[in-house]
């Protein structure tokens, strides 16, 4: 789910860097390969890099600190360490024009947690400028049929974000309305979409990707933010907006009681794994080379495959 | 699936009309019962009537002709004939402030054709001006898997028009990317939505109703077109596109061949009842007796129930 963001990459950073167009940060965030660290880029060790989202700004941060802290804090009895090594927590490219830290940490096996993951990435364009992108997202395993979540903004200008906010569904909506019912409609999500649809600034964002639009649900969030005042939009309606989806995620999916029965675990099984191992493809397939180059995108390919 | 159109409702309609805001003209088009016809409203018996788009534009007229002659023509073999009743091909509510006709096909036995279903919905709006709906759908049956066919244009106002142009998945694309290959990658069929995406007289457009959205493929054109040139907006636009979009339909999903074990087509009636079932009670369960009072939309659910 994760792997949405590169996908609804933001028309300006599209136009400004072509090669860069279809690139796939979010499957960055995955990754187990250790990166080379140079001395040009401010160093950050284990956690510590990782909780201080060293490129964005301050609203922008202080969301992302936010989110992940409620999330460890509610799920911190179902939470493993992340056990990534250092150097994976916070790596960079070899030309030192591309930085990412990632925060992996998979559930306990009594858990309805399969891995909890936070990532940050900076990217230099060519054309001047960087490429910010942000995100938190969360796997549910097979003891429960309950939707993921996925929290990603994309900054490639001083004025423009694409926020993706979304609890992808497991299961297929159109046979399932009483899931439906369940997850979007009683719990109201639509209402911060619509929310974010009145407002001038904001406008729909469709992803490349036809499987990455059919792993959304009716009521994602996937809009692109255009305003000379980004942090005051942050501030004002994407905050308390991801952080109400957040909650909604926490009281309903995952402490919310599903009984799951054989059959419908090894479908969520194989629904997932297909969601999954078709994400890395259409994420990796042909964008990690672009950032990372070749050597390390294959390494990455092998390590994620094992992973999933 | 023609049922959708409601949910699409335009916003002017719905400001302009509260009480109708929700109602859902689609369904009309599945109706067997027979409305009773004054003479106030010029009458059109039988498929003369339908054919005549008499409410609507010249533009909007000659595009739905063309879309309705073209299936016919080129499934002609598959349709048995249309056996409404002539009251039923041509209708209206008591007050005489609405008229529809009603156009349905059903599919011969060893055809992949569930039934084909065309029709349009006059109704005079209480702030003036009136609604005007037409729409074209077909259902397939469970031989193939192969995506349905949805086409509707509903226009609240001089104007403003939704357009709502779709081949409706029959499986979980999530779950079977190379269905989502082969019907809407290969097809490229999200060219004309990107198409439309670029003019500054459109913007998407969602259904209030989760559930229909759901429905929907990831390519699916569901757009408000608001501008002063409507009618060219219709001959330069959308036609060309819907009409591209039914040549995929008729030459992918008609005579496009595919092989369905038992197993699949078990699943397949499972989901399209499913999905026909909802729709109706959403459609249907509130807004129907919104437009013909309650006597008639009881006999209608009746009749409905019966066919599905």
């Amino acid at each position: 789910m994760a792997a949405i963001a590169f996908h609804f990459s933001p028309p300006s950073f599209c136009y400004s860097s072509p090669s860069l167009q279809n690139s796939s940060y979010s499957s960055l965030s995955r990754l187990r390969f250790s990166c080379s660290v140079s001395s040009s880029v401010p160093q950050h060790g284990g956690r510590t890099g990782f909780m201080e989202f060293p490129y964005v700004s301050a609203p922008h941060k202080d969301l992302m600190v936010d989110l992940v802290s409620t999330v460890e804090t509610r799920l911190e009895s179902f939470l493993n360490p992340c056990n990534l090594p250092p150097d994976v927590q916070s790596c960079q490219n070899s030309t030192g024009t591309a930085h990412a830290s990632i925060h992996l940490r998979s559930g306990v096996q009594s858990s309805v947690i399969d891995f909890i993951l936070g990532s940050w990435l900076h990217c230099e364009l060519p054309s001047g400028g960087a490429l910010n992108i942000t995100s938190l997202s969360a796997y549910l395993n097979s003891s429960t049929d309950a939707p993921n979540l996925l929290v990603e903004l994309i900054q490639s200008s001083p004025t423009s974000m694409v926020l993706i906010l979304d609890l992808p569904p497991r299961k297929d909506l159109v046979l399932n309305p009483d899931y439906l019912k369940t997850f979007y409609e009683d719990t109201h999500l639509d209402q911060h979409r619509q929310h974010l649809e009145k407002l001038s600034e904001v406008r729909p964002y469709f992803s490349s990707s036809l499987y990455i639009r059919s792993v959304a649900s009716p009521t994602a969030i996937l809009v692109l933010i255009e305003t000379e005042r980004l942090e005051e939009m942050i501030k004002t309606h994407v905050s308390p907006i991801a952080k109400e989806v957040l909650k909604t995620w926490l009281d309903i999916c995952v402490f919310g009681e599903r009984r799951v029965d054989e059959t419908e675990k090894a479908y969520l099984k194989k629904r997932d794994e297909m969601s999954k191992s078709k994400t890395i493809e259409i994420d990796l397939g042909s964008n990690l080379p672009r950032l990372f180059g070749h050597e390390t995108a294959n390494r990455v390919l092998e390590a994620l495959r094992e992973v999933f």
